[in-house]
């Protein structure tokens, strides 16, 4: 039987999911990969929050360059993962700083 | 009024309530990095179905050699999400290669 999966395991079962909901929307034969439009959509819906203008074609077009380091017009998993992790690894800079300014 | 969380903000905010869980737990001085102890406890509770030995004293010392790269000998907040993205992208590349197979 399987066993239940953790925090930091859905975590990343999560992180898939999110990506392949946007990756195969427009369906154009790149299924694993987010074009531009579905990047666009995906930002706007999930990371409205954390990325400013994520509505405004010119930002995700620069977003878009940082992310796509294989240059193919596309943004794969493992470029996901790296834009989330930074999102992440900031998020948690600004909480330390936090931390450390109420002590 | 704070809108709810999407998905993938709930991931990132997952991905540091569980590091900061472990982090704090040994009471030494560095409470926003994982010692050893604390990696491993993390491992084998968090993490045990995609890190065979996460109970093993060596496993856990190979682990923490390969994550620690400012060599302080704890592992720090970007140096877990290193480990929990490259996880995480080897799951999705498993999973394309199976339904690539399947086609």
């Amino acid at each position: 039987m399987c066993s239940k999966l953790t925090d930091l395991e859905t975590c990343m079962q999560t992180m898939m999911a999110v990506f392949h909901k946007y990756a195969c929307k427009d369906k154009d034969d790149k299924v694993f990969t987010l074009s531009n439009p579905e990047l666009k959509e995906l930002l706007s819906k999930e990371l409205s929050g954390f990325v400013k203008g994520a509505a405004d074609a010119e930002a995700v077009n620069k977003i878009m360059k940082k992310l796509d380091h294989d240059k193919d017009g596309e943004v794969n998993f493992q470029e996901f993962v790296v834009m989330v992790s930074s999102i992440c690894i900031q998020c948690n800079d600004l909480l330390m700083a936090h931390i450390k300014q109420r002590k």
